[in-house]
């Protein structure tokens, strides 16, 4: 009687990458492996954004080796990976001849699941990499970039739905990064979605909690008709990351909807998850877990975080305000885009220049691509003068073409260069250096030495949270072989 | 065009209960009054509780002092306090002189609300309350305490409200100290209450966020005619306290309800109380805000870590799931009361000892006295062998007539002693000491030396976290009793 309600569980990648801004060991999540493979999940994220330039720069470690992992710990389960369309897993767009590659390998080693979005929305950056899934016989997935303005309205983003739909994709996903999707929006935008491409179209909602109301947007999309939620098991849940799984199936309690999720399952990976997470996330030293100004500025606050920090670097602390009103002023002139990454950032550092040296003074070589169409094109309109001031400054000209269609296929020569450098030969390897030739480069030298386990330090046994004043804790101190009791405490 | 819904803010009484387990130093909340009071709050809670306690136990303030500087500094404001029903604000029951008293006083000091409920959810506990709310001009709210049962269905939790409702009460709460409510249940039993008791009857809702659902069932009351839900502002939400009040104002958006709140004001609030809030609860030291076991087996968390804590003390912490599985036999022996204080606790402490003892060989004199109606009347029937052994190993009988009116009046006989102990004469101070003789008679003695503001230390210069290396921290350090002067330096 009930309406199934689909799952996707976040835990392996994006949870991880929301509050603790880098992956987990894979050795920590191993043993959750065969409860998240048959808890009743429709599809297991894993991979993609930013957990494969973590895995080479900060875990030593190879994230297709991970990802082939994953694939023989969760035979039964869709693999889903986050694709940033042209741009892959980094913020730069790649030839089609790297993105075909790609897609190809991640099929091949494993993911089943390719949601793919672009950062302004710009449909033609999603065609090369959502085509070579279907050529994979892959599913795909088009998300929209979700981020309310005076462009992006809810029949904007339906129309948008209906071109991703138009281009192949097997399914459409909401995407929402910062919590900005209300209850009523994620109704309406679902309904829309429905009624426009069809009832039978999968309709995903991601979203963030970060605002701390999105639980109820899940459940107005669900009512609308939304077939898959995404969730994060709830030891790594809440705050800028996602709402937690067992939550929602409980939310479901009686409605008429209900998951396919077994509870049981989920109590062990809750448990599991709990206990080996690392405790040193900023999740931990932040606890105001709920950002609603956002709500009415639009700035996350991983922006505004990043604007403080480089404005006490300039000695100029008090242009904090200033500075955020400047971003509305520039993501205007720029004709809108998402505040997502790379564009949050490059209006951001955009606006800094503008309030510190004068009005687009001088403007940032990312800003001037941004202005002049090399990251795609934006909904709203620019501003004619800006943009002409981004020609001058930059020296080249506006284009109207796909970005991509610029770049000449550098697969050969990258594949000469990652041999060069240390690859093992494999396409694989091509690819990470592709990516990151950097940081690849380092890698394929460290490699033999295995994964570093980063956070792994913070769960072995410490001494606890230091004394408060006055309060004293005993130690057994031994000096020069000698044992001491010593008692300490802090002088204030 | 939009319906208004009300807000009842809890920052300044149960948010701090829930999250810091005691209240904030009053001059850290002071400058957020004025925001308070002028944001468009239907009641701000400020009173009762846990916090009467709190304040002369921890903090050496006199809670009538605190009641009254509110009073002051809220002028526009409905003041709310949290009431317990025959128990005023303790854990057991006061006689009608007493409780006619308190109120009468409360009433006088500033509040306009009070939210009365009865643990076991027995009317007759609430009468006396009810009726000297009234007879002092000031809004009754009586609350249903919520929490499911194979004896408390949707009906039964109706019929409760129209029973509140004929005893003469201006509103309605239902209470859900442990956020089971789904949003499904929610919204039926708010949908029933109207019906029932007429759709001009206010009805509120207070929930907790522990379970990470309750949002929803926040919004699907509001869709079932709700009128004033609880909220606490959101640097010090969530976890085991209560939906963020600014996630609510930004849930309602687009939805046909509103909110009358000014989102600037919450916004100050917000901020100063994130600066001011104590960092040492233990919201920070449990990263894990969601609990969702408590949907399968319906035990507070609070209660299972008092269980283990018991258990360990006894030798004996693998016998945990045994005692949490008891706790639900000796739960339906004495007819499914709610697991709220202090049943939770009663029956928690039988059922250990039904395990480490052997079943009922012994039995607490509060399990006796819960078996035997002296806390009040449960709505399930109670195991009759049960309370056979209870009568016989407490050697008293069981009663049927409410609790209280075995009580002689009390408050001549307290007068007397309040003054003898240091009390000032004020029927405020006989009252204090009606309450907590003992803490009462402490507090009477300190109270010239003001308000300890516990919880201020945490926001002085800490010592802070481990220093980096390179960095010094110095302490006073005591070898075998000789006290060094010890500066440390972490070496690497």
């Amino acid at each position: 009687m009930a309406r199934t309600v689909e799952i996707t569980e976040l835990l392996l990648r994006e949870a991880q990458q929301s509050l603790l801004e880098t992956s987990m060991a894979l050795e920590d999540v191993v043993p959750v492996c065969e409860d998240l493979d048959n808890a009743g999940y429709w599809s297991v994220e894993c991979w993609g954004g930013m957990a494969f330039n973590s895995c080479i720069r900060f875990l030593n470690e190879d994230p297709w080796e991970r990802l082939r992992t994953y694939r023989r710990l969760l035979p039964k389960s869709r693999l889903q990976m986050l694709l940033r369309g042209q741009n892959l897993v980094d913020h730069r767009n790649f030839d089609d001849s790297i993105v075909r590659r790609f897609v190809e390998k991640a099929a091949l080693n494993g993911i089943d699941v390719f949601r793919i979005f672009d950062a302004l929305n710009d449909v033609r950056n999603l065609k090369a990499s959502v085509g070579a899934v279907k050529k994979a016989g892959k599913h795909a997935q088009g998300a929209i970039c979700y981020g309310p303005s005076p462009v992006y309205t809810i029949p904007v983003f339906v129309d948008l739905a209906q071109q991703i739909k138009a281009m192949g994709c097997d399914s459409i996903c909401v995407q929402d990064v910062d919590g900005l999707l209300t209850p009523q929006a994620a109704y309406d935008l679902v309904k829309g979605i429905k009624q426009t491409c069809g009832n039978d179209t999968l309709v995903s909602v991601h979203t963030h909690s970060t605002t701390g109301m999105t639980m109820v947007s899940l459940m107005k999309a669900i009512e609308a008709g939304c077939d898959i939620v995404d969730t994060a098991i709830s030891s790594l849940a809440l705050g800028r990351g996602h709402n937690p799984t067992e939550s929602v199936v409980a939310m479901l309690e009686g409605t008429g909807y209900e998951s396919r999720l077994d509870i049981e399952r989920l109590h062990r990976i809750k448990q599991h998850i709990a206990a080996v997470r690392p405790c040193n996330g900023e999740f931990l030293e932040h606890p105001i877990v709920v950002e609603t100004e956002i709500l009415q500025h639009q700035i996350p606050a991983s922006l505004i975080l990043n604007m403080e920090y480089l404005l006490k670097g300039q000695g100029t602390p008090h242009l904090l305000d200033e500075v955020l009103v400047e971003i509305q002023n520039v993501r205007r002139d720029a004709g809108y885009p998402a505040l997502a990454r790379p564009a949050s950032e490059v209006l951001g550092t955009q606006a800094m220049f503008n309030v510190l040296q004068g009005k687009y003074k001088v403007i940032t070589s990312e800003f001037a691509d941004l202005m002049l169409g090399y990251y795609g094109t934006t909904l709203g309109e620019k501003d004619a003068e800006v943009v002409d001031k981004a020609a001058t400054q930059a020296n080249k000209p506006s284009i109207t073409c796909r970005p991509a269609d610029l770049l000449e296929p550098s697969w050969e020569r990258r594949r000469t260069e990652a041999l060069a450098l240390g690859g093992n030969g494999s396409d694989e390897d091509v690819l990470t250096y592709a990516m990151f030739p950097k940081t690849a480069a380092q890698f394929f030298q460290t490699r033999t030495a295995g994964p570093k386990g980063i956070g792994k330090e913070s769960n072995e046994p410490k001494a606890g949270p230091e004394p408060a004043p006055g309060e004293s804790r005993t130690y057994i101190i031994s000096v020069n072989g000698e044992e001491h009791r010593v008692i300490v405490t802090p002088a204030q």
